[in-house]
């Protein structure tokens, strides 16, 4: 598994310890691996008879680079298949309540990304183009660093300084943050909310229906970020539900599980017995863990456990609790 | 599950017979359900007590009116959640080998649907600023019909007539057809081809990759659509490794099932014994089968009782016959 740094959330926690995994970590304003390097890692993992997966964050040919790495397995004669997959200009504005479109509001969608093309000084977005039609939606991918400078062109170009607009940090994951505004306003709006990568824009009139379909934010343990033992059952699928972002963890941790877990900060995680404490205790140094990090102990003997071995943050349910009796917990928790 | 015509083909087979099923099949020139009917729905079956899923083709917000149904479960105080998904304009490029982005040669891809824009006489795009941007991609939903007057409209208002471009008829399946040239000849390659909906048009210089990259069509067993009595296990892995499509089908079959089948014709079945043929006997005539429905069978004893059922076409396999001498057999057949 050949893996971006955007895609690590979703390396699957129950990824073989056998399986070779490599991190070709692209990032805004950090690309330790060039894409000649990615291109050769590829074809000799493919040259030594392994079945490679690329795995991407985002869809593979959306600003994704996907077209190259297929056209080197080409010429080396090496068959692939290409799947595509959600887009992020696609699943942060659903996750935000922004539907991209709307009828009679928008009869558009375009995707840009402002960064890539002005590092590379190849040809440029046409802002002017963009900003002429209000009946669309701009979506624009690594956002954070290029917002002001896009707002000035579009606005210079004569798009309505009315137009509504948002940008959004981490979409669809529990550290999901929207600034939201006039585009006119925004990044004032956006440095004062210190939005980071990475970001999404969204610019267009559709942005208005954010304010009643943002629906992820209303979830009651939105926000929550927990490991859980496998098999999570029914007790994970109730706190899903709600809202939390569950991972499903066999244990003893497997690497590509680590890697996952460090993809975000886990602000919880569930033990159901003492032996769950003591296959995660060495964990706790890990990427993702912080003294933040609660430990929900589903019965008094595994909170004694943790407790033994000196975890910072302990919360003891009763014997017997249920997904629901834990829910209660979590969303008491928040609310102090 | 209340699902549109488009969504047929992703109905899971094994939806258990006690789960409603809703059509509301909208499709290109043919929307028996009006959207005002549809909002109803979902609010009669959510105020039952139903825990409803809305199944839609592609993604809900990308030309999908998600929106409006949100909307209208806001307003009557129902719970939702949005489930984002690949968008035609992202997963048909894909598969026929067309990444929508390309260093250097694209910074932007447009979404457009013509059909809707014209039909409702509410906003239009404007095809003057898209015809003036050559690096971007611009991609078209539902275009069959509109593509003559679409094309007509770019060249007037300054696209190269040599800009390379593609019309996909369903694509993704193994009915995937595709006419590809200039902007300025497809229209009447498309006709020639007889393409016709559900189409999507792409327009922009990286086409010209997609004779390189076109990996689905030459897949072996590309166009192959096989029904496979669940649980299909490394015999359907095989298969589907090759460019088969495998519909995994619980037997006897569910109601889930058969729409699911009719989504597209059947090109084959495969029969591991005589008990598979008379569970699938009497769904013969349904949607999705024809005479050029072939029984693959495994033994000559499935064989032998598909002939006494009086089965228009038969291949019989030797015993002990695995995937792979099933995929030569499946390959050899294309070939004649």
């Amino acid at each position: 598994v050949v893996y971006d740094r955007l895609a690590a959330s979703v390396l699957p926690c129950d990824l073989p310890a056998s399986t070779e995994i490599h991190s070709v970590g692209k990032e805004a304003r950090h690309h330790p691996v060039t894409q000649e390097d990615i291109n050769a890692l590829l074809l000799r993992l493919a040259g030594e008879g392994k079945r490679v997966v690329r795995l991407k964050g985002g869809d593979p040919y959306v600003f994704g680079r996907g077209g190259e790495e297929a056209e080197a397995l080409v010429e080396a004669g090496i068959p692939f298949e290409v799947v595509p997959a959600v887009t992020a200009g696609v699943a942060v504005p659903a996750y935000a309540g922004i539907p991209v479109t709307h009828r009679r509001e928008t009869v558009r969608v375009t995707l840009v990304t402002a960064h890539e093309a002005v590092k590379s000084g190849g040809p440029q977005v046409r802002w002017d183009l963009l900003a002429r039609d209000p009946h669309a939606t701009l979506l624009g991918y690594m956002g954070v660093t290029s917002l002001p400078n896009v707002v000035e062109k579009l606005l210079a170009a004569g798009m309505a300084p009315q137009t509504p607009a948002a940008l959004i940090e981490r979409g669809t994951t529990p550290a999901q943050r929207i600034a939201a505004g006039t585009v006119a306003e925004l990044p004032r709006l956006a440095a004062t909310r210190k939005i980071r990568p990475p970001a999404l824009f969204v610019i267009g009139p559709t942005v208005q229906h954010m304010a009643r379909l943002n629906w992820l934010e209303q979830l009651p343990l939105f926000g929550e970020r927990l490991l859980f033992g496998a098999p999570v059952g029914k007790m994970g699928e109730a706190l899903a539900r709600q809202g939390a972002e569950i991972l499903e963890v066999p244990l003893p941790l497997r690497p590509a599980a680590r890697i996952a877990l460090g993809a975000g900060p886990l602000t919880g995680c569930v033990l159901r017995d003492p032996d769950e404490v003591d296959a995660l205790d060495e964990e706790r140094d890990g990427p993702g863990w912080s003294s933040e990090t609660t430990a929900w102990c589903l019965c008094p003997r595994t909170a004694a456990r943790a407790r033994s071995l000196g975890w910072p943050r302990i919360v003891e349910l009763p014997d017997g609790s249920d997904g629901a009796a834990l829910a209660q917990a979590l969303a008491e928790a928040r609310r102090r």
